[in-house]
């Protein structure tokens, strides 16, 4: 990861700012001959969309993606097929709605990039968040439809919301078809009013409120990652930690496993057909760096959004003290909407991993 | 971060097995003229070095670092200074105890790399975890020795542990100046009392309990880190899950922000002399991926280590199930060994930040 | 350079194909507070466009570049400035002859990239050579426009030919202010009917020729350049080395310093003003990988274009063997549009140099 | 290539300087389960070694290599492999003269990398040119010991100096056989008594001549490297331009093909068994950056070693004009020793585009 680039083998490199012309992302590295169309890549953004519920952002945005290079079709390939050159995809900016920045255009709104990017820069393109705005997941989702290309049906990942504020779900009532029936990617039946009743509260009251999310990759065989520096459980705490609001991230039993004893923790194993058969998963399918073959499982905790209604205290550019509440269209809960962000990143890490294993180990 | 490297412009190659004659490291990129001899190195290894306690591994080990190159004196320079050129640092492996490891060879210790690693490499140096084997991080102990050089006087990291199995220390009794009276780098006195107890029956037990380390780095200007994957928060989650056992990392409030109103998780900002003054710190002074002026505050949890007595059920390489239990001279909690490590990351990522953002910025 | 990326903290990611939709490039790690707009770029572009003499490629491409992202203007910057976040560039592809392919999409051309791609990827885009056309530096040329920002005033780089086919100026007659006034680059002014004999001979022989480009930048301050794997010239090397039909690279003296003497290589200094003055410059401007204050001077041999109307003996995809000819528009001297993309990847290759040394020293 | 490290998949990071107590290099990235012992490393150290003859320096250094991490045996390994851990290898500088360099100590020597590095740094180790020193080639020369060993028997790669000062060798009587019959890897039986009376009267006059070295590759399989700026002419490029002294790379024809016309550049193919059959190779073995699965082949230019015993004007650190002699122990033509040096990194090279090729497309 440096600058705007992720991955060795399978590189992401995305560009673009919340209400500039166009966001897009250059997919380098990609094996040749996937079958590959912008449709294929459109169903991960569907699900990414903003105003697809009353619980996120009302920004309309119809996120079209288009494969500018990289995927060719002449009569002999049976339909577009990656090339193995950079694979460019672009999205239009449609719904920048012409808004009256000038109130926040000098102003530092706390919890939020802009003083930082000001420290840093000087300037900054202060037009809903520019390039700290989550529009920039867009780009990611995109990626990780290519990804998930390179990873093959044999590969499943999938997100869930574990918690939202203070409710998280009930474990023993996990169903991952659950996940699809409701608004919130729940995998807890029973969780769902609770979340709508307090994102209601939440979005009455003008606030917003934080949330877990926990992916899970199944089908990953033992040997991917590569320690030290490119331990596969470091390449997804990077990968995740770089989704916008996110603050913390986790493998396996995670911060959990501090309080265990070293009886509990360890997974102990039994014969199987094809490699050992872990008798529990504490480590989250990752041991000393690599994949062991058990379901990859991590969680990436997400502040509450920044913008939110209640006044609050700040300075602006020159120093002065001014009092700042965010209008416009946000979600009250961001980590909603990073589901599938998750979901993307997690297969951007695991097609490089898989690239990267291949080319060591052949 | 790659194979065997991390940093940009301040890089690490980090090398060795647990019991061949030697391990290192690479320092590359270091800016030339800083006074550096091998006694500014090991005074950071001292801290980290096993046999300094009852509650730490038995090995006795001086871990007595060289510098075999990038360092240069003469009359000119008042002492040995960096040059630019890479700094070769070397510790010689002294107690490997000529032990009998058939036991283990073809056996893999629950929780431990060991299957692992054979099912990427088809090979392992089993002795004493070879490559996944702690010992490795006194390399990268001596690594932040060099990079706390590069950051100056200015900028001061330091790590406490905030939890040994569930006891957690009280923040109210929190006093740094604790750390260095007890041998758990524990902030809270009254915490201590408790600890060494659950961690002499642990040990009693022949079982192992795991911990969370606390790290802040104070002084860090605003404005490092980059935007979008290399973001300060980025980097910090790889450079320490990168740690041998680490299995969560979170920056500020962390997993606790998903459970905050975006009301009392927002930092707010006064007028200071010398850029805003934040009124709070859940941020963990980073916003953006870029740092704000704030201490910068991560955390990190440590699983217990899978070295233990208790008989455990596995298989070994020819897949027959197998009762294991571990011998040898192990941590019971290895997160206490692991503070300085977690200082040391941190000063080499936050080095490389600071090299990278005068590059971009100047 | 990896993959479709090259630099290191000056960072370019090229994609695009031929007959594709547009080919771009994405300019990351740019610093801040530059002023910037598409015409700043346009002007380079300008200067590489086909069509611009008898002896190019007659494909009429506007080549207008456009700036997606990375750019920002509001009342206080004075116009457009880069923000330090990605600057994407695109060209739209306008001149896609409708055109059959049938004849060579499954053949491979005689010294075309053809059967390499074939061989490696299994597909390919034929048209018009799809990636590996020379389409692609004209996002070379673009990303250029934003080094030369980088370098700001006080460096100045050029390119001149030096050689087309067997004919090679005189540098006694070297007069830079000639190479706009002949469509050659050319700075001997009694070269340029040579020239123009000899290509006009070799169109309408349906053949082509080779040439050699020499760039040369003035202005860089001496210490730019990292050994070893760094070095100013290895970089160049590189950079100048990945252009289409590059087939040779050297620096100052180059390949004749094989036949100098040490007392006739070396360049003696003497005192100066604002440090040593060189009484010559064999060395091209590089020593030790760093560069000395001198100008920078290299040379690129280009081979002819590949694309000839003779018929040449070849293969098709099925191993069947063929006869081929190559219609079409196409340069007969590729050399002559390569010199703007040669300053381009100098000016990139300089500012890439310009942030790390700035990084590494300050 | 950046910094002290080349390689992306397969890579080499060295260290070192000529009169520090050792230099060496890690190789990260090795595959697995090869078979490798110092004694496979030490032959090629051997060819590179200095003291092998009078036109070499003198300097008596057994560059006895040392493996200290990355290969393990036991039992069922049937010797030592490669773990597919990092690899370190190091050289003890034995034979450091005690010398008295306080005549150099400030002085810029002509044609150096001096004054570079002190314009750079500030501060440069000038026993025998610290950092700069030929010396670092021997970790390059262990370190592609290591990759011949990735490449296989499959692969072989072999250097011959086809030039020294303005003699250069005739093709019509190359015999590789040759190369191992005189001291200068000459593979013209005719041309070795020239070389050796120019070498002499050289050596006699205190001077110094250069040379061009040849490599050739054969046994690569069509489609290593990756367009664009991956290409494999563009990382030999780098890859040989980063020797000491070299200031010219080229590629097949190379700079010849500047005066070539397009039929007489293009290499024909008929129909074979295995591919297409070349009917020539200008090409060198790559178009389009991609091999072709012809030998790969590359020509080195090196300049004269600068330093001779013949007084040239330069000044020193404090700007004043003065006249330096080199006295010491030094090559007349640096270009001999550099040909296992080309060798080295071209199957670096090799190896990592193996790798790599191998990543992406399986």
């Amino acid at each position: 990861m440096s600058h705007n680039t992720f991955g060795h083998l399978f590189r992401v490199t995305t560009w673009g700012e919340s209400h500039g012309p166009a966001l897009g992302c250059v997919v380098d590295g990609c094996p040749p001959g996937l079958k590959l169309t912008a449709e294929d890549l459109q169903i991960w953004l569907d699900r990414r969309r903003p105003g697809a519920g009353k619980f996120v952002t009302q920004r309309q945005e119809p996120d079209a993606v288009r494969i500018l290079s990289g995927v060719f079709e002449d009569e002999r390939t049976g339909g577009p097929v990656t090339t193995g050159t950079p694979i460019s995809l672009m999205i239009e900016n449609v719904d920048q709605r012409s808004k009256d920045y000038s109130e926040i255009a000098r102003a530092f709104r706390p919890g939020h990039a802009d003083y930082a990017y000001f420290a840093k820069y000087g300037v900054r393109d202060y037009r809903g968040g520019g390039r700290s705005s989550a529009r920039e997941t867009a780009a990611r989702v995109a990626a990780g439809g290519v990804a998930r290309k390179v990873l093959g049906e044999g590969v499943t990942i999938r997100a869930a919301l574990v918690q939202i504020g203070p409710h998280a779900v009930d474990r023993a009532r996990w169903d991952w078809n659950e996940i699809e029936k409701n608004p919130f990617w729940c995998p807890d039946a029973a969780m769902v009013d609770v979340w709508e009743r307090h994102l209601e509260a939440t979005r009455k009251a003008g606030s917003s409120t934080g949330a877990i999310v926990e992916v899970e990759a199944t089908g990953v065989p033992a040997g991917w990652g590569a320690p030290l520096y490119a331990k596969l459980d470091a390449e997804l705490a990077a990968a995740l930690m770089s989704i916008n609001a996110a603050k913390g991230v986790e493998i396996g039993e995670g911060f959990a496993s501090a309080a265990l004893s070293g009886e509990d923790n360890a997974d102990e194993m039994r014969a199987g057909n094809d490699g050992p058969i872990f008798l529990s998963n504490h480590a989250g399918g990752v041991l000393g760096g690599i994949s062991t073959g058990q379901p990859v499982v991590a969680r990436v905790a997400f502040k509450p959004t920044s913008s939110i209604l209640t006044p609050r205290r700040s300075v602006d550019e020159s120093g002065a003290e001014i009092e700042l509440r965010t209008k416009g269209r946000h979600d009250p809960c961001v980590g909603i909407r990073a589901a599938p962000v998750v979901e993307a990143m997690t297969a951007c890490v695991l097609a490089d991993a898989f690239l990267r294993h291949r080319g060591q180990i052949g």
